[in-house]
């Protein structure tokens, strides 16, 4: 056994299963070489030798994973969100993401990213930065020194979008590319690639069939974008006329999921077919709802994608989504549910905090593999929660104690963090 | 001139009107005996005497009026929001309401909810307790030293909960409203009684015709809430037949503003003639739109209650809201106005923040007279925000930042407050 086989003493909460949590009030759960060997309310004698970190009186959760995030936009949360998306891409992202081409800005701007992701309660993440090659390596730099596992794509993009920002042509995008993916090979523990087309109106067919030999070569990964508004919906039929439907535009390339482990981030708008597609093939969706809202896009019908069984997950989407903590997007999933449901449509029940903390858990750490749970096997990403500032006169059971801080947990009530075993702080 | 004359220096936003936001950074703003003279770039030579409090780098923005929440429910905030209204009130609401009859549980959860409303942003308040007097006596004991001005509520209910909870009767009811005025009167500088049958189904007509002539001779405003959620109007229907909507169940019995200052709370479903009736009495909305989403009731037409000129601002309504902040309050207006526009409504165009900035401030605290903004004259509630730990490597201008905080700022960022020209920390 290793630094990474130790107990932490404390209540414990995770998903059972997308409907159930299971709790325990002062277990102890054990890991070994970084792996859950589980949770016993008396610590057996063969881990009597292990060192014991007692978070007694404190909330224990599985790490949440964020399956979208933009580490550009990170500068400006919070701000100019009064325009739809193809608008609000030309005003606020583009010019914000070609400072990146300074080095100086993207290592004060990426440090800042990087040092919050660190302290919230996400321990795995799927990040766009830019289509700058050195500025997404210093990125993977930081991002590797927080302890965090992250998956990172250098965005690719060819067409439609202003000078200052839009690569010059399919060969240079995938030749940078490439360049990217060699400079940083072999080089991390904890961060990986991921290839990141932008979306379909970013990239013309020429790149896209270049990434997708990209992809194959070197098994990558995949993350883009997909259905999120209705005026990019109506973009990319006019862009792809032979496309029966979004999805299909990447699937006609190879790029939506089957071979590669694929995110579509939104999803708000897909029709039957797609959904069909992504089912299929496997493709995960990023559920980002509380961009989904900022940005008037709608609300994804999660309560659907959960019954029929895709793989799905959650995302804050900084800078459509403000706040980069997914207890907070566990919370906006519930809620938005609520309105799809009493607004426009009322055969898909709302969320339950239960499936929501299971989709902010196990649902998105399982594109990183056994991740999101404390039942034996998993490995060990977890997040001490203080909530004693939550002062009531009741008596609450943990799993109260969880509903409480999925609603209310701030940023700075993390109390220690611990990824794969690693305690990061 | 005396304490309550003074000068902070910081960056100070405000709102000029509904719609524009005045800022000024780095500037003086001058308090007279309790009354802002304004905010100066450069501090007039009259003012050079007083005391000035340097908050430089600091956001200072007027205090926060919340226009409706529940002190005993802050028990179970974040809690068993699975349910609808009225589900929810025999659920959760009378349970725990019931407990308020002993004076040490009451002392308990009221100490925790009066500290934690001076720790916010909040500096206006009001506030539904239970239909227990001596509780109620000890809720406002609490909140007078919190140096808060709040309006308090014994709750009137006589009929459709249960026996635990239910009074005995309109005119014990109506004696034990009298008692409490009685008792209360002359007693607090900054707490006063407001009337508060609980709602249409939990009062009889002996008791409305009562508590309408305790409104008469005590010169009482009056809170209550109105139609919320569809089932909760189905059922005033059936109690009420002679009614033709839902707020003329409360004209019939003469509470419904005109003579008397009302808040009626939520406002989701009122139709036509309903929001006719609440513009021409100057009747106040509070919109609540947390718990109008934790409830699935839907979201209220504020756009319309803007454009038409009524009375109007913001509520946490905790605990079918979660949280006590109205800054929190004023994003989820913004939030839930978007997707109202996307999945209900496209007449009615989304808020924007400066809107519901508003709303939470000036609209809200003109219940309480001229409270809400620094212009000259205005009481001076302001509130301290420390929004460094918001790291960015952008420029933000004063207004940029009020945008951010109102997202992202944590209850804890509050760095100071001042209420009517008092430093309450």
């Amino acid at each position: 056994m290793n630094s990474n086989s130790f107990v932490l003493k404390g209540d414990f909460c995770y998903s059972r299963d997308p409907r159930h949590l299971e709790t325990v009030r002062d277990g102890f759960l054990v890991s070994v070489d970084g792996v859950s060997a589980g949770i016993y309310q008396i610590l057996p004698e063969p881990y009597w030798g292990l060192p014991v970190e007692d978070w007694s009186g404190r909330l224990i959760i599985p790490g949440l994973t964020d399956l979208h995030v933009h580490a550009p936009q990170y500068a400006f949360r919070g701000l100019g969100m009064d325009l739809e998306l193809l608008d609000w891409l030309e005003a606020h992202v583009f010019p914000e993401e070609a400072k990146y081409r300074d080095l100086d800005y993207a290592g004060k701007a990426y440090g800042i990213f990087a040092g919050d992701l660190k302290r919230g309660a996400t321990t795995r993440a799927c990040i766009f930065a830019t289509a700058h090659t050195e500025a997404t390596e210093l990125l993977m730099d930081l991002l590797e020194e927080t302890g965090l596992e992250t998956l990172v794509g250098r965005v690719n993009m060819d067409r439609n979008c202003p000078d200052f920002i839009r690569e010059s042509g399919a060969r240079s995008s995938a030749k940078e590319t490439v360049r990217w993916l060699e400079e940083t090979s072999g080089k991390y523990r904890r961060t990986r690639p991921i290839l990141t087309p932008r979306f379909i109106p970013s990239c013309t067919d020429e790149l896209m069939e270049r990434l997708a030999e990209i992809q194959r070569e070197y098994h990558l990964p995949v993350q883009s974008h997909l259905s999120e508004n209705g005026g990019e919906g109506a973009w990319v039929q006019e862009l792809c006329p032979a496309s029966r439907f979004y999805g299909d535009a990447y699937d006609a390339f190879g790029l939506f999921g089957g071979g590669a482990k694929t995110i579509m981030a939104h999803c708000v708008l897909s029709c039957d077919e797609e959904i069909a597609l992504m089912k299929e093939r496997g493709v995960y969706i990023a559920h980002c709802p509380q961009s989904n809202t900022n940005l008037s896009s709608g609300v994804a019908p999660v309560r659907r994608y959960l019954d029929e069984g895709l793989n799905i997950g959650l995302g804050s989407d900084v800078a459509g989504g403000s706040s980069l903590s997914i207890l907070r997007a566990v919370a906006d999933a519930v809620q938005c549910s609520k309105l799809r449901w009493r607004l426009l449509d009322q055969t898909l029940a709302p969320l339950t905090v239960a499936e929501a903390f299971w989709l902010g858990t196990v649902g998105g750490g399982s594109f990183f593999g056994k991740v999101g749970s404390f039942a034996p096997g998993y490995e060990l990403d977890a997040v001490v929660l203080d909530d004693s500032h939550l002062k009531t006169p009741l008596e609450l059971s943990v799993g109260d104690r969880l509903e409480r801080a999925v609603y209310l947990t701030e940023e700075r009530d993390v109390a220690a963090k611990y990824v794969k075993g690693q305690k990061i702080f």
